[in-house]
């Protein structure tokens, strides 16, 4: 693992965002960068694997860590989903909340780009893996915790997204409580109990269709 | 758009998870499995964008298709998430139930594989939006039903990764409504309210650190 050097890390990824968001990512290359940051190529590889990870690379890591730990020191009465939200609002006060501006130009280089969509997705991936283990070390059981991991990243998905909107003028940890109590809200709906009961509508399946 | 042939998508599916699972998915070639399934390139381009998409072409538009349909045959009366989850036992009956073994050999060669993992997510993140749009049509908010989009897959994905275990003997189907309900259930269990209230625990954000 490389030396976290937040001097290094931060003046490449802000030369790289500068020169996504002017050129295109698919434009830019590593040398233009580094030549931008004042910083040499080895430099640049000793903290990233590759350009994509330039806008995922040890924030992406921090989160993890920071929701981890937060989710482990929770104390036994917080309710898994409960602790998993007040880990992402920890990680929020620290790493997003003073920095909307960067978030909001990373995300339109994201959006712009299919190939850094889909490393997004790996990493929410792995984010949803990191929550599912501390909550294994709290001793949520690992069905349970894979099930509340997941919904605690579309909480943070959900709040993330109105966050960013530029008339949106709450604070990330408001909005992870709101899209919380979203969840719950649609989750406990159910004017008509009997609808998804297993079995009803069943029908015969069919042959002939493609496997999934 | 190519014009449907079961068939051929189907022989060229099964040539290639066959190749896959016996060789590897980078070690096979296009020609390999157009060779085995008695077809031609050409026909295999016709129906797959690359070789990736042999794993994930006609079948999860149709997928999609059908969840849509039934999302948006759903009655009113019906809460969104269950509209949902209806949508999905619809597919389940149509497209899974009777073809677990694919399913299974599918998957132990995503799992295997990055780049595959990847696509899927990607497909995941497809079937997100078309579920979404399909809410739309029944009069749900964009907000909400993008939160309910996400909400019902991970209920899916909950019961998919349950159902292909080899002791699990219950229907795709019953297993949908069992992850809804644990999904409800770990949505409502909240025995410290007033733990993820907004601005409890708030930290100064702190800088220096790198933008996410």
């Amino acid at each position: 693992m490389p030396r976290w050097e937040p001097d290094g890390v931060g003046r490449l990824q802000a030369a790289a965002i500068e020169l996504f968001a002017e050129q295109g990512f698919e434009r830019t290359t590593v040398a233009e960068i580094t030549q931008r940051a004042g910083l040499t190529e080895r430099t640049f590889f000793n903290h990233f694997a590759d350009k994509r990870e330039v806008l995922f690379g040890p924030g992406t890591e921090l989160q993890r860590e920071i929701v981890a730990r937060e989710i482990a020191a929770c104390p036994d009465t917080l309710a898994p989903l409960d602790a998993v939200v007040r880990g992402l609002q920890v990680a929020a006060d620290t790493m997003f909340e003073a920095r909307r501006d960067a978030v909001v130009r990373r995300r339109e280089i994201i959006d712009a780009n299919p190939e850094l969509q889909e490393r997004e997705l790996a990493k929410r991936a792995a984010l949803t893996d990191v929550i599912a283990a501390a909550l294994g070390t709290r001793g949520t059981d690992p069905d349970t915790a894979l099930l509340v991991a997941r919904a605690g990243v579309v909480v943070q998905q959900t709040a993330m997204q109105r966050w960013i909107q530029s008339a949106e003028k709450r604070h990330l940890r408001e909005l992870l409580s709101d899209a919380l109590l979203s969840l719950r809200t649609i989750a406990a709906h159910t004017p008509d109990q009997g609808a998804v009961a297993s079995g009803s509508r069943a029908r015969k399946p069919q042959t002939g269709l493609a496997p999934l």
